[in-house]
């Protein structure tokens, strides 16, 4: 065993303490300290350099069924991240690599990797290539809006073109493909600096201040021809109001509906899916998961437009491990300006 | 003109007369007797024989936007059917032609069908076909269950596929139908007689009677590998606990939404769309118009189905003018047994 010396003793983690009822609060999760495991043969052992946050995380910590196990309670948090090999037993990696992957909220993590790469799925970060855009835009955020603009959405140039949550990780990139692709854009999000945000750096061509403007009259005034593509982020009033102003074969890409995430008791959905009928438009839900063939044209394709500057993106960084928690809550209240990351 | 003998002096018709507030009653519809017009060069009279209900009718009372223009208030309500041409100074028509296609609540029917072909869609009645095949199986609810379930619902054999208002005109034929392509075929319909018809005659994998059982725990049971394929027309309850049971890349044909068309104000929905991401499934919108190509083929198949007893039907006959609201409310209370039509 090749250990550096830079490994603590004491490898602290925040646990799941309690399934929330709700809104998620800090109290929800438990600070541990826990001795650095001990590599046996084939293991690896890295220390957590980033972590990422996204809102469907709320979801894993309940117990209800999704696409993912829950997170059970008394283990660590999961959250995707980055990591560097700091002791190897496994000779596929040796101290100082950095991976990308599925990681805990902990400041170690050890595995298996070599023969766990079906499950764990890390990667190697690729040469010259910040955190900040791999976690972001070039991450599985990124990769998201791409396939549920693209593949699930199916823009036609001219096409009117909606995203909810247009200012966040996903949506903002959601959001500028369609752009890219010669669609009219609009997006929606929470408060001016943010739509300042969508119409300067990101070039919308009309954005929604949901919490300061009427949003059906704004859909209907912005979409006069009706939404042809809705990438849907948030779910709620926005959902309905869009069904409200739908074009003839809309079709509806259902990434998240985040609204609802900290609902104790599920909300009622919208009123109006007759709609979908009238317009004969489809709702179809999406995990990119799915699309694992497209990533590779995924990632040249995000690659080049965030180098040439077609994707404008904000990284919210945090630092610090003790602020695990507080990081994550920045999403439910629309803190975060762009991806929140945390760096350790 | 070659005005026949048996043309009567009065064409009665039923008026919408106000726009319903929540469920429809008699007193929406007035009735009124008007001279049969005289017809004028290139004009056809026809007497209308048989009327055809559907649920969607209840939609055009309304005000509100949908996929085609409301009935005005003090016009005659509209409704499809089949009429015999009693007099005719077009060339194309003489006394004694049968035809279909959409009619008013009215006695006798009249127009330039020549010149207006494209916008009244009347068609010549096949020889040797009953009307209670051609507004029935044959019909439009025949066509819509064919096209929503093939082309929307893209069932495989072997798929578990649920269909509600299974015992309905476009319930019953949709879910045979994927019984003949080889699927397990579950109904959902209101009492036990219904739920009978659907295991003995429609020959079904399973029946839920939704008024009596608890639909959750039986669509549990019933489909213990989730739903590929629902055949939606009645929303609400039905809706959200097949929503709760989906397999994995299911498909929703939503047809109709039946459960709120008598609603005042519209009715919260589901909420539980996010299964729509967990299960990566679909909601798609239908209406038959966008299906014309595939009616040939429909009616095809439709018709060897039926008369090789592989589709079974019912029909609902009322019978007289009078009784024309109090059919057309028959469809709400779940009064109906199968297609429900009125012979004049």
């Amino acid at each position: 065993m090749a250990a550096g010396e830079d490994i603590a003793a004491g490898n602290r983690q925040w646990l799941l303490a309690r399934r929330p009822l709700g809104m998620v609060s800090e109290s929800d999760f438990e600070l541990v300290e826990r001795p650095v495991p001990e590599i046996g043969p084939g293991e690896v052992l890295a220390r957590v350099r980033w972590l990422s946050f996204e809102p469907a995380m709320r979801g894993w910590m309940d117990e209800r069924e999704s696409y993912v196990a829950p997170v059970e309670v008394g283990a660590p948090m999961r959250a995707p991240g980055l990591a560097e090999v700091v002791a190897s037993n496994d000779p596929d990696y040796v101290a100082g690599d950095v991976v990308f992957g599925m990681m805990g909220w902990s400041e170690y993590v050890t595995g298996r990797w070599s023969a766990e790469t079906a499950g764990r799925g890390y990667r190697r970060v690729p040469a010259g290539m910040p955190a900040e855009m791999l976690l972001g835009p070039l991450g599985s955020t990124g990769m998201t809006a791409y396939v549920g603009l693209l593949d699930v959405g199916r823009p036609e140039p001219g096409d009117t073109v909606v995203v909810s949550g247009a200012a966040g990780a996903t949506g903002s990139v959601a959001a500028q493909i369609a752009r890219i692709k010669g669609c009219r854009v609009v997006g929606i999000a929470g408060g001016a600096e943010k739509c300042r945000w969508l119409l300067t750096e990101a070039r919308l061509d009309a954005a929604i201040d949901y919490k300061n403007e009427d949003l059906g009259s704004r859909l209907r005034r912005t979409c006069p021809d009706g939404v042809d593509v809705y990438f849907e982020n948030v779910g709620g009033a926005a959902l309905e109001a869009v069904l409200d102003n739908l074009a003839f074969g809309a079709r509806i890409a259902l990434c998240g509906l985040i609204s609802g995430y900290n609902d104790a008791e599920a909300r009622p959905g919208p009123r109006n899916l007759f709609q979908l009928i009238v317009r004969r438009a489809s709702i179809q839900g999406l995990l990119l998961w799915d699309f694992l063939d497209r990533l590779p044209e995924a990632s040249v394709d995000l690659r080049r437009w965030v180098e040439a500057g077609e994707i404008a993106y904000r990284v919210d960084t945090q630092e610090g491990f003790e602020k695990i928690p507080r990081t994550f809550l920045r999403l439910f209240s629309g803190a975060n300006e762009g991806k929140q990351l945390l760096r350790l």
